[in-house]
């Protein structure tokens, strides 16, 4: 009787690394990676000095480490144009895009519930 | 021409504490609560003990300041029940399950991407 529909488990396996919301959280969780994308995502494509203005509080070594590590993850993609000075530039991947209405969705809720 | 449509930014306020996805970072961000949220989602209710054993790796302290920051943010209700040994158990609340399917798209677009 009642709600006997298997509902579908948050985390299938919380004990292992396998869940995909505990991937999510370890490739963007921590507020330096979000903004970063924030702030890509604003501007289609970003200068290395635009982040690091953009983003109040962030040293080099954080905001550095954020993005080679966004890149692993082929989140971000990283351009570098050999000009003098040399202009790097970052903008976000498919991927990265493909994201981006579900952290909207996440912005809404907590607009409305916090 | 093109797209001239002006795009709803992810993060509207990148430097203060006004934009509602940094908001929902800061109060369900980091892996423990993340787990905790996933652990009574999968049971309904759940006592003390079995989020403790349901949890590798997660220390008393964590555990319980966890618990107690999702009791203050709302997302989490806390039943005290005077029997002898007493008996806590925890379970959502209607704000948490409202965030449960954006968090389970999060956990669709893990299992697809990474």
């Amino acid at each position: 009787m009642g709600n006997n529909k298997k509902k579908e488990p948050l985390c299938d396996n919380i004990a292992g690394e396998g869940c995909g919301l505990k991937k999510v959280i370890n490739i963007v969780g921590g507020k330096w990676k979000i903004m970063i994308l924030c702030v890509i995502d604003n501007n289609e494509v970003v200068r290395y000095g635009e982040l690091r203005r953009a983003i109040h509080g962030i040293t080099n070594t954080m905001l550095a480490n954020s993005l080679k590590e966004l890149e692993t993850d082929g989140l971000v993609e990283r351009k570098q144009y050999d000009e003098m000075p040399v202009r790097v530039e970052y903008n976000l991947t498919k991927k990265a895009k493909s994201l981006i209405p579900i952290l909207l969705e996440l912005k809404k809720w907590g607009e409305d519930n916090i």
